[in-house]
């Protein structure tokens, strides 16, 4: 089934303690859309600035990426970020934060992209996010990034997104800041009661939860990574093939759920063992299933 | 197969934001031989001073717990530990420790405990569990824990241990400084180069990591708890389950290993749903038995 995905694309600067990338190519959107071409073909939706130096037509090819929503603006530069890791690469700082493109008017979406049936709405204002959402004509299983400062700075906008999504993943502490609740179940319970009939917490290298509101639970840990190098994109890798997967099956029923966060799992550790998207398009379809079998091997008990 | 513990016995006082639970029964080797008494006999070492109120044959009465290795000196004073644990229940503060009794010589393994074949050496001084375990004739597998203080100031006797031991149990905090490497993987490995065959990290909320020298490995999450009112004992317990399992079976191959984590992973869900063994007295084996399939479920895909 069609997968539509609506995020940013960017220019990263990284710095890890293995290393620094500089003006290398990344974004949601971009992330997302090489875990997710893997598993069916994806629909793109982003803006960029006419100082973008990546070709993305070149960065996809031989890939199911259709780049019809990809905007070009002429007099805009593109977003740009700059952040190190520390020690533990479990915390960063942003070093530099350049909106650009993505304060301007939001990308529109092509006709063509409007029967999309899988959406992934990645981390914006839940505002664009509503907007771009009410574009897609009759949507099956809609998912959904956010963070913490449009937690804190457009609450009311995120609760009517959370009434009209089927999922959102977000980390533990967005999890615990959207609800005021410590314990992590109870977090997930409060935000099912908020719309949403799936949560899906991602805890970095801890793994994953997620709970529907049927009342099923499914845990997962991370792929022990012993090389990791740079953890950009690995949220978001994880986001596309986990969709990727669903959208493939043409399935949302939680059997499915649980493979699918176990794909988005095996992704993400792709993605955080090298710099940029090289974790992403050194493997093959072949690479993901072998260390999907492997993780099967590892947790089973 | 018999199973031997050697640990301390505790007067705590614990804090949380659940509420306070003022001189209760505590100590490694209560927390561990409750967990264990649900899968076999349990041989006990520790020792106490005329102040304790508790009459351990009474807190142990129709469970398989020997008590022969369990000495009252009547000159000296019970081991008590006061702590609080902050809003997140991950990270606690020490508001007094006296030693006592543990400050003095070692208890002695009696006589009929001295051909036990699974033993646990529950944290102390690294130069204590070589003593104690240096009076067992021929042990079939041996695990320790150890923690902070003794990995700084007392790593020699601690390398000494890790070259006699099977298996090493550890947070990944006491992992990592042992070993100086963040990743845990990593880190695991180093271990596994200084003597062990097994190294068990225990990450709390965040599941458990197994290696062995022959590069098996194991991940499993921990129990979603949505109630968590005190961890006191939650890696003892987590331990008992374990090595109570490993007895009963008598088998120390990784799969049985792989079970054993599951049985330890559920005890400590048991004890931290309530404060001091409340939350181990008030269930049986079958409350086990079902949650352990519960987390099969809840893990597997």
């Amino acid at each position: 089934m069609s997968l539509l995905v609506t995020g940013s694309i960017g220019i990263d600067t990284v710095r890890t303690p293995y290393g620094v990338s500089e003006n290398c190519l990344g974004g949601s959107a971009v992330y997302f859309s090489m875990a997710a071409s893997f598993f069916c073909a994806v629909r793109l939706i982003g803006v960029i600035g006419s100082d973008c130096p990546f070709d993305l037509a070149q960065v996809f090819a031989g890939r199911d990426v259709d780049l019809t929503g990809l905007e070009v603006r002429a007099q805009s530069k593109t977003f740009r970020w700059a952040g190190s890791y520390h020690d533990n690469m479990n915390s960063r700082t942003t070093d530099n934060l350049e909106l650009n493109v993505l304060a301007e008017a939001p990308p529109s979406v092509p006709a063509e992209y409007k029967d999309s049936e899988f959406v992934f709405l990645a981390n914006t204002t839940p505002a664009l996010q509503l907007q771009l959402l009410e574009q897609i004509q009759a949507p099956i299983f809609v998912a959904a990034d956010t963070m913490d400062c449009w937690i804190a700075e457009k609450l009311d906008d995120l609760k009517i997104l959370l009434k009209k999504i089927n999922c959102l993943m977000v980390n533990d502490a967005e999890a615990r800041m959207l609800t005021d609740e410590h314990n992590l179940i109870k977090a997930v319970e409060a935000i099912l009661g908020m719309g949403p009939g799936v949560v899906i917490i991602k805890k970095g290298e801890s793994g994953s939860l997620m709970c529907s509101a049927d009342g099923d639970k499914f845990i997962l840990p991370a792929y022990p990574a012993a090389e990791v190098k740079d953890p950009t994109g690995a949220g978001d890798s994880f986001a596309g093939a986990l969709m990727g997967y669903l959208a493939q099956k043409g399935k949302t029923d939680f059997e499915s759920l649980k493979t699918a966060i176990a794909y988005g799992t095996v992704a993400a550790s792709f993605t955080i063992a090298d710099f940029s998207l090289a974790g992403l398009t050194s493997i093959n379809k072949t690479d993901i299933d072998n260390r999907l079998e492997t993780l099967r091997k590892l947790t089973q008990f």
